[in-house]
């Protein structure tokens, strides 16, 4: 598939069937967030990964989107690494690109995926059970699986309202 | 070329040939940029499209990046939509998978890009140059065009070193 298709065609998943992912497949995601661009490569992204069922279970309960973590087989917490951090804009920049590579790669994996961003709002409380340091600061979870067979429909602006000026 | 291997391959592209870039290549590249997630979809990228050799002559002065910005025949200039805004942390990670989004497209053109950090520097100073109001942040800069043909080499992090523990 293309990359323009790739990227076209993801969506986040929300719904995933009940089969375990392989650590070949999780090692490939995390090879795509590996090649990030980041500024002066600082690489300021971290990670857990958690398939744990006993472990998902105790993070599902500080969230809203609890039954996504709960039907995800995998559950990558991502963290910014403020030790390597320079920049904090260029620094969450970088951990977006980080992050995208890893929903694109899942999905030319036919795995979905879902961003999950408001785990945030109870930060401190999920950083202190998964027992990180202060140096380590939870930026987004990304849950990972196989997808039901539901497709959602999805809608952008127009690249007319994105485009301030052409000069 | 599958998605793993385009991340694994990009570089960023200091050095460009003389050569003009079409309005169908920078309107793919946006096309890219406008599939990126985002929480609550709110999109909050915005671009301003630089083609023109004396604009660019103006913006150079504001970056030591100057001679990128003088060899790429086009820099999309990118904008945080405060107006759009609704988590900055979130908001700018969103901005770095479209940036991510457009630095892939890009490479998948066999074109090369440079994400420009420096030029935040002089923020301020840019956005009046560029004429744009209070609602907009600039965030980062994309210099693109045709990379003359020296492939740098570049490295990361072991997958060692950035994945914190496994659950």
């Amino acid at each position: 598939m293309e990359i323009l298709e790739l990227i076209r065609s993801r969506r986040s998943v929300r719904s995933y069937l009940p089969k375990k992912i392989t650590q070949k497949q999780i090692k490939k995601i995390l090879e795509a967030a590996r090649w990030a661009p980041s500024g002066l490569n600082n690489q300021p992204w971290r990670f857990i990964v958690i398939t744990s069922e006993e472990q998902k279970k105790e993070i599902k309960n500080f969230t809203s989107d609890s039954h996504i973590i709960e039907e995800a087989p995998c559950l990558i917490v991502v963290f910014l690494d403020k030790k390597s951090s320079y920049n904090r804009t260029k620094d969450l920049m970088a951990i977006g690109a980080c992050i995208q590579n890893m929903l694109l790669e899942a999905h030319s994996l036919s795995l979905g995926t879902c961003w999950l961003g408001e785990i945030l709002n109870r930060r401190e409380e999920v950083e202190k059970k998964l027992g990180v340091t202060e140096q380590y600061e939870m930026v987004a979870a990304v849950a990972l699986g196989y997808p039901t067979d539901e497709v959602r429909e999805s809608s952008r602006l127009n690249l007319e309202e994105l485009i301030l000026k052409e000069i």
